[in-house]
């Protein structure tokens, strides 16, 4: 049921769900909880979007874990996956300095892009990730210590422990990897990984499974946020949540990867995919139109719609104060004592 | 006058000198001093050289200074030198690891090189110390870091602010580039830096004019050890000083860069470009001619010549416990009570 579909912006409702107690003791200054404090919520997805959720969530829990695609085979990490093998590193590189000590010079040395020669456009956080990786052969303990120099307060994990590389169908015909499909000029469909069995990590999994709350989104829909869920492992772990599943939608569509999609598609494309949501959040400019779409898809044993004033003022990203607000009122209240 | 030349391989003798004092409590388990013990001492030179001095020194004292050559223009410093315009890191970033905590990851991480690729060949730490001097602006800076990231034991600072070039007279011709020199098949007479004029690093002029000690060498003589001491700043620092200036000669001649030459040609090569030394420190294998043409040299105000078996058990490279020994035994006395 729809709490709040097509209903004015008073922001999310009852049922099981409101405002989330106070996540402890803030931080003096930083305006966030101290570390250990506030609900479990695990992020799931990659690309910039992802940053801008954890910076939300930093906003009401100190617990928080990311499960970032690696599935990107551009840029910088799409160079550094072919000359080392690696599973690309850049957007978890994105999520470790989202979640990093803000007063941290590494935070800021890890998003350096050299400029010029061969290391051109690379960030100096990818090469860091490559080293540490090709130093202790194991990819996820190059995670662990760029986390420790960070200073980060959470954990960042990939959705997977090796490479692999995502597929959609374009027209009926295979477009294989990332970079090609997000510049994609036709509608994409349906969206896999390749291999289509590439183990999940485990404690990626696990973190979905086990959270107070996931959320999905904001981002790119089918190379970020897709690019992740439909990771069978995850999927799965997905599949076995009964509540606090929240997928956020995009304030406008992304160019050419959404071209002509509105919240209503982009939510039923993530249903398509079979990726389970609980609940779904969506800024209040959405159309009338736009609204009596989403009620549809809410209707029976759909995803309830939320609505909330999300964008910044020149509407160019989510707010990460007001995003943070909204997901903190739909996390699941534990049972009382 | 010379204690020791011609003398049996008794090791350094008087005059003022004598085994150091002990260096303070020892770290457990490293058998090194603990943090702010022992003489200060200062090495100047680069290359590989420089840092197995570092590793000697380590074993008496906790004060040490590298001054470091930053001409190098060849692999991958040189390759960063041209991208980012910055001085060649190569050099700083193996002094850096030789004082590192032994037991950091990163100062394995630092020494990682990627293979193949666009980054094939470019050593990690490289990358680090030129990504952070692009963060800060500053090179200094991004070297401070670097050491705190390492738990770097003592200083290392650049012989010169800014990126300087190693010019060498070959025949008479002018060869400009530290990696050229380096390969000349034919003899080096005179090398200098272009621009004739570059400051000293005010810090590591200071560190040479003040210390207890100040090694120079075993390495490459003119594209490590001269690289460094013929900055017109760290020149004249050493000028200044009264005692405690210590050469150490090579166990056997640098093809191409040194053929030919025995440690009376080598000694003859740094007097000749007015570097002041008050010490050589000379491996006891040297040949009876070579003994004698040291002796010569010794003479009237000559540095005193030293002779103690330094090398390894293979000659491939000054060991380091038997180098630490000798150079500790010939720090000078500070002055009694």
């Amino acid at each position: 049921m729809a709490d709040d579909a097509g209903a004015d912006d008073r922001g999310p409702g009852p049922s099981g769900y409101g405002r989330h107690e106070p996540a402890g003791p803030m931080t003096a200054g930083q305006d966030q909880p101290a570390p250990g404090a506030g609900p479990k919520v695990t992020a799931v997805g990659g690309g910039h979007g992802l940053s801008s959720t954890l910076r939300a969530l930093r906003r009401y829990t100190a617990r928080v874990t990311a499960v970032v695609s690696v599935a990107d085979d551009g840029g910088s990490s799409g160079r550094l996956r072919r000359s080392t093998g690696l599973p690309a590193p850049g957007d978890l590189r994105r999520c470790l300095v989202a979640l990093a000590d803000p007063t941290s010079l590494w935070a800021r040395a890890f998003e350096h892009r050299f400029v010029g020669g061969e290391l051109d456009g690379h960030a100096l956080g990818n090469l860091v990730i490559a080293g540490l990786a090709g130093v202790t052969g194991d990819f996820r303990s190059a995670l662990i210590e760029s986390a420790r120099l960070l200073g980060v307060q959470g954990r960042v994990l990939p959705a997977t422990a090796g490479g692999v590389v995502l597929k959609g169908d374009v027209d009926g015909v295979d477009v294989v990897g990332q970079a090609r499909l997000s510049k994609s000029l036709r509608p994409i469909g349906a969206v896999s990984i390749v291999p289509a069995d590439a183990p999940a990590d485990p404690d990626a999994a696990a973190a979905v499974a086990d959270a107070d709350q996931v959320v999905l989104g904001p981002g790119s829909l089918f190379t970020s946020v897709l690019a992740a869920c439909v990771v069978p492992g995850i999927r799965d772990a997905l599949s076995s949540r009964t509540e606090g599943t929240v997928y956020v939608t995009n304030l406008r569509p992304q160019l050419p990867e959404t071209a002509g999609m509105d919240a209503a598609d982009l939510l039923r494309c993530v249903l398509d995919h079979r990726v389970v949501v609980h609940d779904v959040l969506v800024d209040s400019a959405a159309a009338p139109a736009e609204r009596e779409a989403l009620a549809t898809l809410a209707t029976g044993t759909g995803p309830r719609v939320h609505f909330a004033a999300l964008g910044r003022p020149d509407r160019s990203a989510h707010d990460p104060l007001a995003l943070g607000e909204a997901l903190a009122s739909l996390v699941p209240r534990r049972p009382g004592p």
